[in-house]
């Protein structure tokens, strides 16, 4: 199958590289210059639990789409999500109208955003445990093991769904189809929703703010807020379990001592963060149907605040 | 009169130098040993203006109270607001039953800790835009004017509040009588209820703060809750008005490179905050009258965080 990564980060790699490995034929796209040139010259170089490897892709800058002819069957949607629109507009001349697009980014609501750009029909939604880092331009490490859970958007699109999951999990993505995949997205952006926010606006990592005496409020506050706005998509979410999950991060010699994507982001790489589309987007949501949000609308404030402080891009 | 100053910091030193130059008897009381120490050994170094002097007072740590029969007629509350209590307790011996009690801590609701320790009739409060800085153990700064608003709790203390009125303004110290100190109280602790807390978990001064796009819908969020709650104490703060001055400081070339005493006391001196009386009061009078005090709550649990996370004491 003719696969597009839009979005070629760690995570678009990942599944880029496993993909290809499994026999499709796959083309990456990002926007990093750095890290085009260099899988255009020397391949994308891949560190597998520990083991160097290094493969040939086709690579395009999105800026370089525009006279492309190549047909591809998916496209699988892996940028940030503040690039998301821009990339969606510059994979135009790549989609036909049979072309699926399944999005697999972290946070709430980029199924608005697809719709603008893809057929309802052909859009599919889901969620990765998956995880991978970026250790330079053109170099990736993948380490652990993750799943994949997915959905379409319309009813008519479950089999080609499960067209999908079978394709991903050929290639070992572990994939399963969902009949409900809002739910894992949810329960993921609301446990993204604490931690994230908290250590970037107070500079600590998730075991010392988590064991603060005041930590088990504010995350119950925040959890409460994701749990009413999602009660009203149809979506109901353990709370208890959610809690219990986060506090399970708070060990320091579990990963307690790590900083949280969001950290990375703003706190290393002074880069703008995805908060917009975790507690942000829980603010828009209770607006529309009027459930008050305001720890989320505070945090979102407060982490804006830090962007416009370190002048983050 | 004989006078005792309460916690002699910055701002006491400033009220016992200010109140002995008049001719009153002033004591200073204070818990900091090295300054304790330095004053009965050397006097008080006061830089009042860039000159410097230097003035003989007695002074006594608190728990060098207990066998004195000092016969005060004032005591001027000026502790840290974590300190009052023990303060109160340790005074005890130097009270009698017409000792009249001042009180002029930043912040809301004092007089509820202090009334546990002396008659309603002999309490008073007060707010003073006086400044002062402390250069090192029993050496003060003095600089700038200010002015004291003081009223007393109980109608029937008037006529004693307008004498105290006189005793301040005798000194130099600009007072008036009030006879609604309550509102210049709120109005002051919703000021420091913005920008104080704010800059303290985010790490910036207040124009760093102050001039980001987000910053006024935070400000005029928690403003709000300080005037709900003022409200239902009968005190009317103009919001916008309020906003306007909070706004004021964010020049960059006027006072907005200045880093606020919260943030001094938190990450420059690892002390724990007064923040329980500035937006914590607000949220504790919220849940009284059955007002929601979100912001007040998440930050005061943020400033909280920011305190354990850094072991202040």
């Amino acid at each position: 199958m003719k696969i597009a990564i839009a979005g070629a980060g760690a995570m678009g790699c990942r599944f880029g590289y496993m993909l290809s490995e499994a026999g499709n034929e796959v083309t990456l796209i990002d926007q990093w210059e750095d890290h085009v040139k260099i899988i255009k010259k020397d391949g994308l170089s891949v560190n597998v639990d520990g083991k160097e490897t290094k493969v040939g892709l086709p690579v395009y800058l999105p800026s370089e789409l525009e006279n492309q002819q190549l047909d591809i069957d998916l496209v699988i949607l892996f940028t940030k999500a503040l690039q998301l629109a821009n990339m969606l507009q510059a994979i135009q001349p790549i989609l036909n109208k049979s072309t699926n697009v399944l999005c697999l980014l972290n946070g709430i609501g980029h199924e608005e955003t697809v719709e603008r750009y893809v057929p309802r029909e052909n859009i599919f939604i889901g969620n990765t445990m998956w995880t991978a880092g970026i250790e330079g331009p053109g170099k990736v490490k993948l380490f652990g093991s993750g799943n994949v859970e997915l959905q379409n958007l319309l009813p008519e699109g479950k089999e080609t769904a499960l067209e999908i999951v079978h394709l991903l999990s050929e290639a070992g993505l572990n994939a399963k189809y969902s009949d409900h995949v809002l739910h894992s997205i949810y329960r993921k952006a609301c446990v993204n929703g604490t931690l994230n926010g908290l250590c970037t606006i107070l500079d600590g990592n998730i075991a010392t703010i988590g064991n603060t005496s005041v930590a088990e409020h504010m995350i119950r506050t925040i959890v409460d807020e994701f749990a009413d706005v999602a009660e009203k998509e149809g979506v109901t979410l353990d709370r208890e379990a959610v809690i219990s999950q986060i506090k399970a991060t708070f060990d320091p010699n579990g990963i307690g001592k790590h900083y949280p994507s969001m950290y990375q982001d703003l706190i290393l790489n002074n880069r703008l963060t995805e908060i917009d589309y975790i507690n942000g987007a829980i603010v828009r949501k209770g607006k529309k149907y009027g459930i008050d949000t305001p720890y989320c609308a505070f945090l979102t404030e407060l982490v804006h605040c830090k962007e416009e402080m370190l002048g983050a891009k």
